[in-house]
């Protein structure tokens, strides 16, 4: 599967030389230059606002709609926001060179595994511009070189942003090759790009469902899966009513259009009379839709939509709520188990022993017992920022920070050993 | 990438029920199962060996060479090897429910970071039925279910081992479908298998390098991949070169057929005339053919074969040995860098700081100082049995023992946290 496009060679050949020098890097000019980079994001503001311009003038003329244009447009308030973040990258813990553990054989060999960076990451996103610098900030400080591959509506504005990144790199004689942008803007370059593997070591495809799909199944580099989230909330028979109210409330409609946001609420039998009118109460503040199933609906007097087969399948980022009804725990997880992507589940109860039950059967990154499943993110992790949330067992599972940015090796010290 | 054939779709269900069921087995019982199906393989020796000289009769009408003859074959002694291998298996710890970190936060929430299986595991490989056992052996520890596809010459030996193994799980209570063997021979099917996806969470090939990249560029479920090993070792100018002579015999030729022995030696230009020809004395014992380049051609006083650019990159497996010349360890490194697989590589030298350099700079599972590249093993490493020696970044690196087939959850305990 050899590579034909002389341009994407090139910028594989140069990533696989930048990222022996991104691993050497120390902690202080690695810290150093994330700072410098913030500030350089910010004294050229100018120049980020006006490609960028030009981009939400394309888009426009192009009919994008407005949510898109949203997420494409810089402003000095969202560039402040850009560098800040950076900043806060500096601010944490370098993994790289972490002893994870030693063991000393009988035969004497010394044994060391130590955490590396792993090389060559590949990040394919929309047309944000603000992940633009995120990606470069987690795979610097964690040793990486990364080739980003951005939407093509925001071409000029990712060019503005990396050309400033690499330029306080190379001013602190650092190969600014440790982040470089594919500038087409043609799929089949991107396909192509997919499948690099002789340079890069892995690829983390952001965004949409969709995006993310045609990356998983195109891709010859090992991928790292993130993002969609069909996030259930199981109120138990043993749950404090109210703080099931609270709780759905917020994991449905304190930000609908995150991955973490719950999508389906499931409802143990013995108490879907008493609870479901309450909590409808409380979901109407913010007009939320509800796609209840054949009991559910009963319970809520037939205030509700029938839900279908294809509701509890469906990630809505929207305001509705689908809501299946149970007779146990078990049949609540393997509810779960059916229709979830492997994100974040919640059970409200107050049962111990439901809620280990649940916890230990339910299969996805994070499970929560009387929580919100908002929670799932690396600033309240307590990793801070994070590259995105990965739904696949391999690797890393839930948030992706800088520690899941890396891999290890084994250093071992030996005084002539041989095999016997 | 809907799956059409209806045999695998009933084998993805049933591992993909089955895998609920293996992880949430307890050590106990795990290795009670284990040591019984030892037990079971020597106890039906009589099935085994009739099973397996039917295959081997078909293999030898079908002019099969004799090596792979050789490991098609079973023993009464060859049998009672794999029984103990799984005995040792259930020697080993269960890491499944160790809490790997826990940490609480601020608003209250504890997060325990729990190991938990992989799920559904595919394992490919070629024609040894004592593959078989060993991948069941491993993934039932580890909590996982296993969807085997082994070479179709050995397909009655694979039947009758696994109907031991279902047997005695069956016997046990315990869902037989922890272990399915695919009983297709065609091609096309082992191909869609690679692509089961929905059911399926890994994908290991197990054998030649053609086997793994053939799996790596048709497989849409995520693979690791393991196995070649172009294994280096570089004597430095400060180097004993006692000590090499003997590294070198033993990595080279202490087993020829196997990843981690020595297929490249890299020598300082300062001490190849005094050491080549010490070296080729020794390798002489085996008949090792020495490919050697420009400058370490003329060392040996042209006793040796003048390599090509190809020699370099390529696994032998045989009795012979690529020679390059460098003029310091920073060539050396690139020289690898360049050339290896990821697996083990070694540098002989006395200096501490050249050492490290090598180490650190060296791209590879394993990186050795003073010590044989043979020592990448599991045994060797203290893991026990290992499903395969991983070449890739994400998620594990090296020998790959139980704790490296599992991957975790975080399980998060609040009380009515939501997120503000």
């Amino acid at each position: 599967m050899a590579i034909e496009n002389k341009e994407l060679i090139r910028i594989g050949e140069n990533a696989v030389k930048a990222k022996y020098a991104a691993a050497a890097l120390g902690t202080e000019l690695k810290n150093k230059i994330l700072r410098e980079c913030a500030g350089e994001l910010v004294a050229c503001k100018g120049e980020l606002l006006s490609a960028n311009a030009l981009d939400i003038k394309k888009a426009e003329e192009a009919g994008m709609n407005p949510g898109l244009i949203d997420r494409l447009r810089l402003s000095p308030e969202r560039i402040e926001g850009i560098a800040e973040g950076i900043r806060q990258v500096a601010d944490l813990p370098d993994y790289i060179g972490e002893v994870i553990e030693e063991t000393t054989r009988p035969n004497g060999l010394n044994i060391k595994k130590v955490r590396v960076p792993l090389g060559v990451v590949g990040i394919i996103f929309e047309s944000r511009p603000n992940v633009t610098a995120d990606a470069f900030s987690l795979t610097f400080k964690s040793g990486n070189a990364v080739i980003l591959k951005g939407g093509s509506d925001a071409l000029r504005s990712n060019m503005a942003i990396v050309g400033a990144l690499r330029s306080v790199c190379e001013e602190n004689g650092v190969d600014p090759n440790v982040v470089q942008l594919i500038e087409h803007t043609d799929r089949a370059v991107t396909k192509e790009f997919m499948k690099m593997k002789e340079y890069v070591d892995v690829l983390i495809p952001r965004g949409s469902a969709r995006l993310i799909k045609s990356v998983t199944e195109e891709a010859l580099i090992p991928v790292i899966e993130t993002g969609s989230g069909n996030c259930h909330v199981y109120v138990d028979k043993e749950a404090d009513l109210d703080m099931a109210t609270d709780i759905i409330f917020n994991a449905k409609t304190q930000r609908i259009s995150v991955c973490n946001a719950c999508e389906s609420l499931i409802v143990h039998s013995a108490i879907k009379d008493e609870f479901l009118p309450v909590l409808k109460k409380r979901l109407d503040e913010k007009n939320v839709e509800l796609r209840a199933d054949e009991r559910s609906f009963e319970a809520l007097g037939g205030e509700a939509v029938k839900a279908t087969e294809e509701d509890f399948g469906t990630e809505y980022l929207d305001y509705i709520l689908s809501i299946k009804t149970v007779d146990s725990v078990e049949e609540a997880i393997e509810h779960i188990n059916k229709y979830n992507t492997g994100h974040s589940e919640a059970i409200i109860t107050k049962d111990e022993s439901t809620a280990e039950k649940f916890l230990n059967g339910v299969d996805a990154a994070c499970v929560y017992v009387n929580a919100s499943t908002r929670f799932t993110d690396g600033f309240e992790f307590g990793f801070g920022a994070e590259i995105g949330i990965s739904t696949q067992m391999l690797h890393a599972r839930g948030p992706m920070g800088l520690r899941e940015l890396t891999s290890y090796k084994y250093k071992v010290y030996g005084d002539g050993q041989v095999r016997q």
